[in-house]
């Protein structure tokens, strides 16, 4: 059978990710994301009202228009997990195929909501829940398989989608740590992938999450961050004066462990910004996921009901885990750095930024903004609580071991990000240009000739 | 009661720490220690038989003629904890004052080791043990006390003296982090800190640990680094190859973790090296020290001959925990690397790194260099695994607040590395030229006057 | 004599400079600065409408009330030279003060638009222009000159000033680099602060320019930026596109550089941007000053015929040097990469930044996106061709060895720009607490007693 | 007529470069060099006597055994220029190949040096001169021309070879910089680039330098070195004690700067250590190249007795140019900082560095401690007086904007150091797999099929 990946998307940068892969007369779409920095770097662009064309012209979405050099009909539309960068463009282009779109309960959720909010088009898609663990037959050959894996990231649901073919097994890869003790769901499958690595034809093609391909050693588990930030809350303890948070709203582990230990140390927790309401709020309406019972405000005069209500309490008992952890210039947290919301920051409260910067100057420079217009409220500052959702090296080369993949694709960087997983395959034994497939957007690697 | 500050050494670099404190007619000297970096510049320099006059002149240790400008006697010299920069200059100069050595059970223990390695001088002072929480009458007035109050570092029974004065408490606070959770020992007594920051005439002067000065946040917990450490261990369970490890070989909690998970993992674990003997076998004849049993080797002999053993063993079944952690070119690590021992290492065996490299560019090279050479006969290496053992910026902030100094001073840092302290103090309302002393190694610093 | 310095602004940032020198009953002030990025921090904040306290509050001028604190009368406001972290403040401070401002002739034409441009305070103080080489008497006690050294700096006519006192001179060393080689003006005048080193009582305090004092090595002189900037402007000789170039509007001699290389290789420059009209008007206006007759527009309307001129004539005939060095959002060039102006950039076209990044997370963010959008527009970058105004460490060990002062102040930076220059100072002898004086802003250093 | 590239080596390290062009019958090597570092990381490694696959295993030369894929024989081995990393395994690779060894008239110098010093292997191949400028027929076909085309780099007489082909120029672009204004020898033939890529079927292949390809802007010319050398030796024209510089031996032009320089600031210029005498002795010798006439010492003996001489008759008159610009340790200005040479440093002496250090932490390590001892000596250090001699990517993006080749090749870098060209190039239309091709050590590309 023949096999071509068409790597759309996300082979040049970390973001709009898109791949496409045809069995025969059967493709499946692995992610649809959007690239949102694409967008902001213009001022006041809506992209809820733009058309697909200029989006792409933007590089904020996925040129898909290689999709005419495949021959084949689209069976599923699979995203790996609801981070923008891999669902954010669904809304702009589902549309076009006639397929459904099959993703993880929590994912499904997010897509919908994705859905919703767009006002440009109408997408029909159906959407297929499918859990980790489930295997579905895909296209009418009878020949294809789409299987998830459970797979371990900075947000729950997180799957590694294989189509599993008469050629080998196609592990799409993106995005995961090698998480043993998550604080939430179950840990990465590494029996799985081994076993998958092993059985029938084996692995025809790993196509790898490269996000930090060039930092050395292991990506600690999300228990190690669960465990940064007790030790930082708990010190915290005797301080009765203001305390506030801020993470990614969509790690949804974070928020859990945030929301814990406010309550162990004495204060009540309350989410606030519109998506922290929108994440944390899909998380609680889930059954089986092990989320507390939180208030949440997503409005803006719900927020400074709150604020005040804080304030006239008092700062002491609550958390408020908030925006804003990049220091973006509208986020709550950068309004509380210039005073513009009830909550009075005062000399000696303390501001935990569960998150690194995105190592990209913009960031650097409004994360530095906001912790100085903090600073000059009189807040103590932590930073960077926090660890990384992306396999480093040694993730790497444990997953290669487990595979044996017969063809690699590094992907979700750009070409320096892929440098460090090129220099490990190579030392693995994979050669450029034979099977070692370093690659940009909108190529077709040929694996399997008819 | 007259009061002078003599800042002798350790206030332009980190090492060879040594400040003298007058109180009226009795002096009270806290540590005395070795600059070793000064010493390893020079090609083939054995300290233990060269005269302290030469050793000053290098640097490596401090310069105690300044002694002779204070009016007094010494009446004890209190080590704060074992490590080379706070006791290793004590078989150099200790002989020359007719004072008692005072110091924490383990660190006494390391200062007998010194006193014994010593070739050119003897040092008959009376070694006085003291627990953290105690407290002794010091010199003939009959108005001084030393205390030890229990803190936590990266060895174990650190204490910080504070000499209790008429005119205030001056508490020396070198060097420690603020853990609740320490692995070996107590917690850092906030309490009693806070205590003596309230107490008679609280405390006129604090003496601080900047190393870590200019790094935003808190520094997480020994129980932080222990975390990491179980999930890298924990990650490698199913590898039945070479597993090795090295760590600062005076970290005895970090020893003990090692030690625990090598077992959890079903390898045992071996101590080899010199100085791994050296602390390691010190803490296992302690008392009261939470340290598990374990083999250790310190001679070249014993080290091949266990390095054959596990060759023919199997490495599966070892966890080997060896000195070299910053790629110091005789190390055995590096020597590893070298394929200088019977221990060979093949593809795909890992090296854990339980350290970070002192940020300097000739440890930066040499660890660079061991990595390399490790790499080339095939090992992965899990770098960082690490916590440091000194206040971030915010455990400066919960200090100042605890103990409420009317005098502060920068210490265990040079200008650059005092800077964000500094800032932090101006914040805090303390001025330069008036309460806050920025130092050099040579000063007296005179704060009570007749 | 009694001599006392107050170190007012200036000696925990680079901006807001401000220190005051009192000689028995006559004090001279050296510049009154504008810390801008106080100011930028805050949306919509406009300077010229506020209130000397709200802005001190700000951090944005110096705090001035420490002046109540010198028994004695101003008797010279005396600004070094023209940027505005040591004028910037004249329009809202010198009129407190019954004292003469006392100039180089293009710092008083700067210094006049600075007051022009004020809506709050009138400033009538007399206007005095005094020329590099000159001395005056400066008050009623017949025993004190106020000379101005010639020294080369990023903008022409920048001075040091000196006042002769009975206990020697104290000179005001900001802000310097050592050129030999200058592109407008003298070179810095070696012989003098030699002279002046050894004459009378020597010098008794000199107050350095410690920007860059944590480099090593020699700044360049203006002759090698402009030897770089030749290189990259001839090596475009050929190209028949647009070129645009940038620089800091102050920088006059740059500026001489760029126009006369653009007539080298066959393009017309024009100056376009508020502030480059500013600057180099005044340049231009000025006897004496070996400046090229240019075009020049600061007005928008003038920027847009401009504009549309030359995208008329052909961009192949001009070089445009506008504002936009450091990324400033609002300026030309950001402008320019947004598509905002007549000016269309087609791929190919070349952007020089003969500039620096000033390194401050906010600009770097700010230049980082400035250059992204430049990019989009397919603009090719030159950027970083320049070199710093300020000495470096080898400059000011020069200085200590020609004047040999009895004091040193480091200044221009904060506790972290100092520490070089304490370490270097240091080495030459110099004492913490007895004549290196490291100070902060609002203190009062009494060198000589009644 | 079928046309391979075999990437050998320097496709994945800088150093050990060499690439084979296959045009029909006929096979060209370009360059045989030596990875340097990859033999100092073992201790007491003699390579003079090593055997060519110890030296290939150990990854110090190419693994040139690719060869015999290749269907045809060698007709010529073309190195580009003198440095070892493309020159320094002629004397272990040559003698397989039945083929003349045809170079420039300094390469051609450095080569006989090369084999002459060899003690394992004789070299017997042909030694055949060609200028910049001229071109030979090459192989039996009496299709095939070689050509010179004048570069500018770090050492004189550097060529980029050009094979024209039936089916187009294949152009080896190793190493240069695009330099109009170098010191010694004739400008970068722009217009002969320009014109290879007009003329008959334009450029079928580049082969670029890609050291700098993430370095932003343009490298510049050697005049703006020169210029920077001549700006730090004249301002130290007053002082009357020891100076000492040091830069790459093989740098003839800088050294010819430094001698030049040291008699206008009235000192005696000599040249000292083993590899300053090899490479500008060759130089003195040449014909044409315009070296001044200058003193230089390479064995010890004569070494020591000008040290001697330079200490008898005032170091003030004497400008001593000597090795050890990466702090090797076993390097003269190493020797000179560990005070084991006659020459004694003063306080105030100053040392200049003509040359960065080559990022790597070992180079860092090593340079970092000689500048230490160095310092300990009281010498005062001028580091980094230097440009690079390699393009930067405006350089890159001229040169296809010269040549317009139908397929490039990035070379002379890793994987990471090729990204920013990769960038660059794709920017340019040129794609992954198409026309771009990112390769590593021991491929063969194929460009033209039979």
């Amino acid at each position: 059978m023949e096999i071509e990946i068409a790597t759309i998307g996300g082979y040049e940068e970390v973001g709009r990710q898109m791949t496409a892969v045809r069995a025969g007369d059967d493709i499946v779409v692995f992610d649809m994301g959007l690239n949102l920095s694409k967008v902001l770097i213009h001022d006041d662009v809506r992209t809820e009202q733009m058309h697909s064309l200029d989006l792409i012209d933007m590089g904020a979405i996925p040129d898909d228009r290689v999709m005419s050099d495949l021959q084949g009909d689209v069976k599923a539309i699979v995203p790996t997990h609801g981070h923008l960068d891999h669902i954010g463009a669904i809304s702009k282009l589902a549309h076009r195929y006639d397929a459904p779109i099959v993703a993880a309960p929590f994912t499904i959720e997010l897509v919908k909501d994705e859905i919703q909010d767009e006002n440009k088009f109408n997408t029909e898609n159906d959407l297929v829940t499918m859990e980790a663990g489930e295997t579905m037959p895909i296209g009418d050959s009878g020949e294809l398989d789409l299987e998830f894996v459970n797979v371990t990231h900075s947000i729950i649901d997180a799957i590694n989608p294989v189509l599993h073919t008469p050629e080998g097994a196609v592990v799409y890869g993106l995005d995961k740590r090698m998480d043993h003790t998550p604080v939430i769901g179950d840990p990465i499958d590494m029996d799985r992938f081994r076993e998958i690595g092993r059985e029938g034809e084996g692995v025809l093609c790993y196509i790898e999450d490269c996000t930090n391909a060039n930092k050395k050693g292991r990506t600690p588990s999300e228990s190690v961050a669960r465990d940064r930030l007790k030790d930082v809350m708990y010190s915290l303890e005797d301080y009765d004066g203001g305390i506030v948070a801020t993470t990614f709203s969509s790690h949804i582990a974070r928020v859990k462990s945030l929301v814990e230990f406010a309550r162990d140390i004495g204060r009540k927790p309350i989410l606030l910004g519109r998506s922290m309401e929108k994440y944390s709020g899909a998380a609680s309406r889930m059954d089986g996921v092990d989320f507390p019972d939180v208030e949440m405000y997503g409005r803006r005069q719900g927020i400074e009901r709150t604020f005040q209500r804080i304030m006239n309490e008092g700062k002491g008992n609550f958390l408020p885990v908030v925006t804003g952890h990049q220091g973006e210039p509208r986020a709550m947290l950068t309004r509380m750095g210039r005073a513009e919301t009830p909550y009075e920051l005062d000399e000696g409260d303390k501001v935990i930024f569960s998150a690194t910067v995105i190592p990209e100057p913009t960031n650097e420079g409004q994360r530095y903004q906001s912790e100085n217009l903090l600073g000059m409220q009189g807040a103590r500052i932590y930073d960077d609580v926090h660890v990384s959702g992306h396999l480093s090296r040694e993730g790497h080369y444990q997953m290669l071991q487990a595979l044996q993949p017969q063809n690699v694709i590094p992907a979700h960087q750009n070409m320096k990000g892929f440098s460090g997983y090129v220099e490990l395959a190579g030392n693995q034994g994979y050669k450029l240009g034979r099977d070692l497939h370093v690659t940009t957007n909108g190529n077709v690697i040929q694996l399997v000739e008819e």
